[in-house]
């Protein structure tokens, strides 16, 4: 693998360092015909973009996308997309020194043992900004997603040991508040500690929950290419991500059978689910019923408090990282989520036409 | 996708269904030279086979091994590795109500629901069965490994609420239990909560640990093809898994930066981690310390107390499933676990060899 | 790459040697609900059965095909087919010496560069036993594209100088006689050419033509993933194919624009075109009218009389090949390319499905 | 497939359309440690550029390449590498009529079929201009290949019946002329004939040769991916390429096994062979001599000479094309060709270095 393409027939290759030019994605295999413009794409890339909570890194980014390819009067034309965004607030000085040492937590030390020294300007490819490329083509995705009637809400639902209460739940308010939390009650108790765990110089890990509505029965492919296989590695390749949960997650470790499996009735004439304990997928295909995907963030790495670390030389040294770092990922990382959820989904939705001979026979009629 | 073929380099291709005539595998890539045998696979089968632990299903299944190609005088050629076990315990009269209706936790309403019909015998294709393919191709993918010193524990950590404590940890212990725990209490105490879920025609959930050690620093490629979400995917993949943990896992979402991060030092001249928070991997590619994997693994789905689900004519009906079942997953679940690992770090070591050009020079000179 | 897997969602994966137990193919992604029986597959595979022409290798063998998976009551299950064909008249003794050597125009020398040694037995996984896998999988595909009739016309139309002359065509005589030629005159002269070949111990190359009829508008994608870039692909991964061309081929470089295009009309209010010079295919996408494919095979390398070569001790020897060789492989190659044509333009049928905005929400109203 | 990626692990995926905005390639997968210059690069776009020469098209594109990501402090970093070229010179008012009307030889009447409409100005993505990425990526495969010695000797050896001797090559005249023709002779006499078909508003078909020298044994994985089944397609998906032959090609159908075979012996202490009508790969492996590769291109489809074609209205017209046109494809070809089958090696140069158990070992030492 090359490693920087994702999917099989709805395929997104994304490029670009912290502090290169410009990032970017190239999307290929986007049916044609889907309307299509720059705001589309910025709406999303503005959910991510930094510099604009109190909770985030003061490194500010207008993060202006240009569709440079793929886009013919206002619509998709069904060759590759390729997007750019230009990078306009680097401050490689920042990083200087991060040069001669690695960083805990950090991929400097991996990258330099792979490829045998690293573009260490902020990061490089292994930076945040790398979703750049994610999230813009998320938009996309999301777009041919809501015209299947497929919709998402994904949020924060905790902050280290803040844990939004479901019984709070309210969707509406998910979008109002720096936190991209689902209720006022724990926002306000996660903003009190995470102003002071800016205080500590320490920063904080966070969970983001993402539902999928509107998913028909039948994605996933057994036995490899499941639905939450497929979404798992989607969700893992994202920096900071731990842990990746379907429906119960780990709590299924401890449950029995009997509380475990999800009942079928029909209801209104309709097949139903009396639980969701599954997620929506049983035996890696969908089941109609809404995803529930979880992912857990680490703290973000960089933090000023005093770490122990090496440098290059070998010798054992003391740091505290500089420069302009957000206290938590959660927060601008649940679009990124929901964008590799739906590039994810997409791609199953595609790989799931040749599934049976009477529906080729009737597509090619 | 088509979904029964993982890896890029080595790829497997399983077949087969629980009451087929056979199922196997094919293994792409195996490198030309190395000594294989028939004995070798089945010593990896031998730790999945059914029927002989009073904790899995009656099922008896030899589930002897036949190589069919791809070895010449003893030794891989480089060409496909084809590998078959013949069903024989097939007992397909005791699916044939199942045909009928849908049973909870399961694929059959799934199956039915992409492909328009389904191979109702045991589960078909959504069998545990399937990872005999897995297991048989893992068997190859850890001599390899052997040969290049990276090394496997594999265990079950918890059953239900019952927990295996780090500090009774005694790997030797594993494989001489049928619970493959790696210690006596715990697995006593979950041998007797194992008699009273069964008595109660239940099943429970359980946990698998992989400790991976002996990995080189370097395999993984950002951004997508990320060491962790290949893993992530290869577990995900298994039947009944609900949840993937790297390192820490869940619980970097409570945790601070300064704790999550691993400090770097030297130690008699060789780079060490003070703790290993991040399970090996550092922004998706490994950091030379041991790789540390959980899955969550759901409770069997077949359970014989009465559940609710409905009928393929639409109706609401209650169930009790025959059969012969595990009542735990988890045991017999450990070597597919390490198969999976195992074969995505072949494929992460092999993808890795062309990272730099140095190498690259060296090899071809 | 690992080599033995063909396609992207109607994905086959071939294995077996020419002297090992048995031969096979993994067909994985067909849809499910296809009727198949190892009859419609046995069809296919007796048409380059080896044994039953007196211009074939003595070496009889029945080729008898099993389906070991992916079939349930008559129809395909959508999870993958495993085709099994045991080899039955191995005559290792007959290559015995061959491993003590490297015959001209073969893969021995090629095969103990890459891996270190060879499987000699017949070829090993170089034989044209190899294209056992391809024909059970093209029958499958071939079914398949019946469905959607789209048929082939498959003929040998030259062998050394002897052409067929088109304006002798007779479809219906090709499956008459043992050459697969599609005119008496042209099979008489050759039937006597060949004889007198074999007189020589020489053999002699061949040209299979393939037609495609039925192929509807619109398969294939810009850029890499042309329909004809993946046919030149299917048709020259086939042994002993050192050319292959598409409509015209090497004839359009001497020939004019106003010459090579195509015109189009409407016909009977259907658009038509004068001319097929550009084979069915432009800008890599299928146009509606027949596909035009022209395949030369080389003369079987394994000859009788004497050759240079060199042995393993790097020695200057002389040799002969003796053993059962076919004096000519077009005839049964004929079955191999219309296999792999078919294998190709049912992945084409596939990857098409998602390439419009209107036909994807169609399909998931 | 999305069609615009080649290669599985030096991964090129191109996007951009004739008189869209930009043109592009990411290239994913090139070692670290490259030494990598714009001007690297620019000199492999300057051979394809446009409006140099009295046989190209009047259309003046400067081409100018930037390096928008993947190279550090001159090097590669391992991570991808984004190439864009801003087109400069669009004049889609000349296409504004062909929006309405199927013009033959061109991919009109399929992109419409597939797409259900097309970007027409200029052909949009199925235009010659896509070949930029192409030749962007290829440079840097050229680049790679270098530093293993290997070497490329390309230029066109026919145009129309214009047939270059292989007694006159030279190959330092390859680039010394506008045609890229190894003779002064045969350049004179196209040159010529060239100019009469311009004068008749026609184009021509011409024939394109690539040797490939330093090619390691070895390379090349059967049975799919063969080094001659990947190279034709990487050579067949070349707009306007009809066939590919590879050493003798088509003339091999005509000739004897023992004419055929290329006998081995020892030179020097060095194994060599007789003669090379296999072009280098036997059993789709790469032996060791030169590759001879070989692509007929038709000619320009674009001519100012009435064409009889169709409307979208479904009415019979005659079109002659006005713009700006080549009136024959092969001399600028050549750098594409030449790129396409570095980007392939470089691939098969990568792939084969897992074949072998030792050399895995030692890599890993």
């Amino acid at each position: 693998m090359s490693g920087s393409t994702f999917g099989n027939k709805f395929k997104i290759t994304t490029w670009g360092e912290s502090h290169g030019k410009a990032l970017g994605v190239v999307v290929d295999g986007c049916p044609a015909g889907l309307p299509l413009t720059e705001d589309d794409i910025q709406v999303y890339l503005n959910r991510r973009r930094p510099g604009f909570s109190q909770f985030s890194t003061p490194r500010k980014e207008s993060d202006q996308v240009e569709i440079l390819s793929g886009v013919f009067e206002g619509k998709t034309t069904g060759t590759p997309i390729s997007l750019m965004v230009r990078n306009t607030s680097q401050r490689s000085g920042d990083y200087g020194d991060i040069a001669t040492y690695y960083r805990p937590g950090h991929a400097d030390y991996t990258f330099d043992q792979k490829y045998g020294f690293r573009d260490y300007r902020g990061g490089g490819r292994s930076s945040g900004r790398e979703t750049i490329g994610r999230v813009a083509a998320g938009a996309i995705a999301a777009k041919i997603l809501k015209k299947l009637n497929i919709s998402f809400t994904t949020y924060v639902s905790s902050i280290g040991d803040i844990v939004s209460d479901p019984a709070d739940f309210d969707a509406d308010y998910i979008s109002k508040n720096e936190l991209n939390m689902p209720d006022a009650k724990s926002c306000e108790a996660a903003s009190a500690y995470l102003s002071d765990i800016m205080a500590q110089n320490d920063s904080i890990g966070s969970t983001v929950k993402c539902i999928v509505s509107g998913v028909p029965a039948g994605l996933g492919d057994p036995v490899f290419d499941k639905l939450d296989a497929n979404l798992a590695k989607a969700l893992m390749s994202i920096g900071a991500v731990k842990a990746v949960e379907i429906g119960d997650g780990v709590m299924v470790s401890e449950n029995t059978g009997s509380y475990d499996n999800d009942g079928f009735h029909i209801e209104n004439g309709i097949v139903a689910k009396t639980s969701n304990h599954a997620g929506g997928i049983l035996g890696g295909v969908s089941d109609g019923s809404d995803l529930l995907l979880t992912c857990h963030f680490k703290a973000t790495p960089s933090i000023a408090c005093t770490q122990k670390t090496i440098n290059k030389s070998g010798e054992n040294i003391d740091v505290s990282i500089r420069g302009r770092h957000d206290p938590i990922i959660g927060p601008r990382a649940v679009v990124v989520v929901e964008s590799m959820a739906a590039i994810t989904i997409v791609n199953a939705l595609f790989d799931n036409m040749s599934a049976r001979m009477d529906k080729l026979v009737e597509f090619y009629k």
